[in-house]
């Protein structure tokens, strides 16, 4: 197990090491909410590395030596910290690493986005996806990976939801098969739980995770208001 | 291209220089809630130069040498950073810096903002403003250009809202339309999108967006409990 | 004018020197969203001299050197900064250091508190005063100038309400009167302004406007449930 | 009285020591609103001492010679700071440490806490403890100190609620009571009061206690949009 503690893996004074950005990141998350107690987590591919987050630890706590560091190729972990256990949010990460060519990808506890699957399940139906239209920050998402650019404001944002499982590594399947099923989403939410979020790199996952989590926060207090999400009232219908 | 990258412009020790406060301003709005995402925006002109934040960068990590700079007189960039784009903004805080004499303009996704203009769609018409009367905070702005002094407590404010299109910039026509039917306004809100406020100087300028954005919350708040936003029911009735 | 540049009256190394502390607590205060734009308030009694904040100025910003210091047996201003204006509340402070030997007075625009006062015109009456039993937290709140110890968990608390007017100094007298009529009270609100909060020193008056301040948002959030602020329905007859 | 000024008990360059720690946690649970006026509390115990927060004071300006110590097998105070009180909440932190070998105790007002015990009240009845459950933030809380590992997905958290009582240490007997007929519980609810959370260390204690309050934020919100708590609608019966 000497390959475990290749502890230069994650020593780096250069504060865009995706070490350092990971605890920087959920740093910033934790005032956001989005990873109370120990949940939620963050990933970064760099190359052939990823790394992510140790599982049960204070997310405004971590330091760059409590990462792991898992070799793209081999799917085998190359650095270990001891005495940690690593995060069961792998296999979902490596979901978009993978199918989607990911740079980076967020996991979050958002109350907004938990919210957001039970009102949608209530109102619409358990298979329906979340859908709102007409905001600017829309603008804030791409129109999907082999497409060009970013929504528009008069295009509808479509983010799938799956049912929650006992054991988040079981969510691996049917975040997958959301991903086929909505070839262009960035980002797939889990009923009761929170939400995966995606991009090409650090800086659009982050910001693609903060225009939804806007988003379900706004679409929080419009239901509160009684404000439609959609203004021709097929809300729901897929069409993905 | 050599006048592009006129470095000096933007590097100062003087926190008070306006690529030193833009970047800190964007902070303050990050935590505020106003700049999620990369949205939103800032700018300040001081003399003939025009300082903007550019496009599409996270607003909470910008760089003094991060910003565009605008020559007032000739409308041409003096200062481009290589990597970035200049905001969809700029026609719309020129609008602001030309017709108004503002020293600056901030532009905002503010959830309360597009909440209010939501409300006031549903509740009182497309065409009507924002309208709120009795609150103490309505004496931060200020009464109009051409008036002496601020709002009075027994004042009605009025915010004009204008709808929102495809293309940030496509804006400018209808926020200069909104600028002459509300001569005394000092911002505009933009349906399902957020506000555009300005003022003589970057002191004024932010704290009438704040206050604003204060009167917003209340309003929104106001609206879950079923509070009128003003006493006489002629809420919505443009007088401007 | 000779005695309005005093300024070692406001520089000190110490931290718990009054300039010092005004500008520590409005940092907090700012946060916490009570002196959003320019509003809000803070004086410090300290021996002989009131310390108080200028008016009209970006409270998170404050430096010691923007102090106003008053010489309180003259009432004459013995320290004004060249080019700001004494704080419209300086009547409203020292009616607090005069009439309950208060030795710090808070006033805050929290919309909590604003909303409150609407609350209470709306469903109790507007001679009514804001009033709430059974929570814990209404033990932060002392008896009374006259009485030992704090409120306990079976009293109720009352907080009177004053009518806003168009100039915060005239709203001197009314205030005075409330102090008159609730010989108890440490603070008054004000309908559709905000809050006078006294004590007697720093710690008290920040901590005591802490808690009315919890008090004001759970009763906000009570209303929007649908829960009782009193137990006997009696809320809103007067028994100060 | 010697013995009280052990301040060697409570200075160390160790962050991590008990008298530090304590700090850092008020100073985040103040930002947090769980520690607003000088309400709530944290206790560690470490070997053989107990460390505690005085009463009375300004949580997020706390420093490590405020503490008390308090020696575990005799229940004496080994150090008073002279000019403080030591905390009502003592006896209830000491339940904890004797009945569940607990590590560390926080006790809250979140308004999160007091508004549950409000609705639980309303809605299901005053005995009927908080039952929620289908949240994945359910599985930050441990299934029992005789029990392997966290509740699952699909368990029933249930948090006992008891009732107020005019002078803090005497809650002491109903907390113990509650412990004794819900022997797997971490956390007793006091009704309008906030919240008592206990863990084996100081890392399980913090983060028990911010998945419970994210999980109290969310039934209120659940409660606002109407969205039931229990998927059978027997919420509220005891199964203890």
């Amino acid at each position: 197990m000497a390959s475990t503690d290749n502890e230069h893996l994650v020593r780096s004074d250069d504060s865009q090491h995706p070490a350092n950005v990971i605890c920087e990141l959920c740093r910033k998350f934790y005032t956001l909410g989005w990873v109370t107690g120990t949940g939620g987590g963050t990933s970064i591919r760099h190359e052939n590395h990823i790394f992510i987050a140790p599982s049960g630890v204070q997310k405004e706590l971590m330091k760059p030596t409590d990462m792991f560091v898992l070799d793209f190729s081999t799917r085998e972990y190359i650095r270990k910290p001891p005495t940690l256990k690593p995060s069961a949010c792998m296999p979902l990460f490596l979901a978009a690493f993978t199918r989607r060519g990911a740079g980076c990808c967020i996991h979050t506890h958002s109350q907004w986005a938990v919210l957001v699957t039970l009102l949608v399940e209530r109102d619409i139906g358990q298979a329906a996806p979340f859908e709102i239209e007409l905001l600017e920050q829309i603008k804030g998402i791409p129109k999907g990976p082999k497409r060009q650019g970013n929504l528009g404001y008069f295009d509808r944002l479509q983010i799938p939801i799956i049912e929650n499982v006992a054991h988040e590594e079981d969510l691996t399947e049917s975040l997958e098969e959301a991903m086929e099923i909505y070839p262009d989403t960035y980002a797939v939410l889990v009923r009761r739980h929170g939400i995966y979020v995606w991009g090409d790199n650090v800086h659009k996952a982050k910001t693609q995770c903060e225009s939804l989590d806007y988003i379900f926060q706004l679409a929080v207090e419009m239901k509160k208001l009684n404000l439609p999400w959609t203004s021709d009232g097929k809300s729901g219908l897929t069409d993905g």
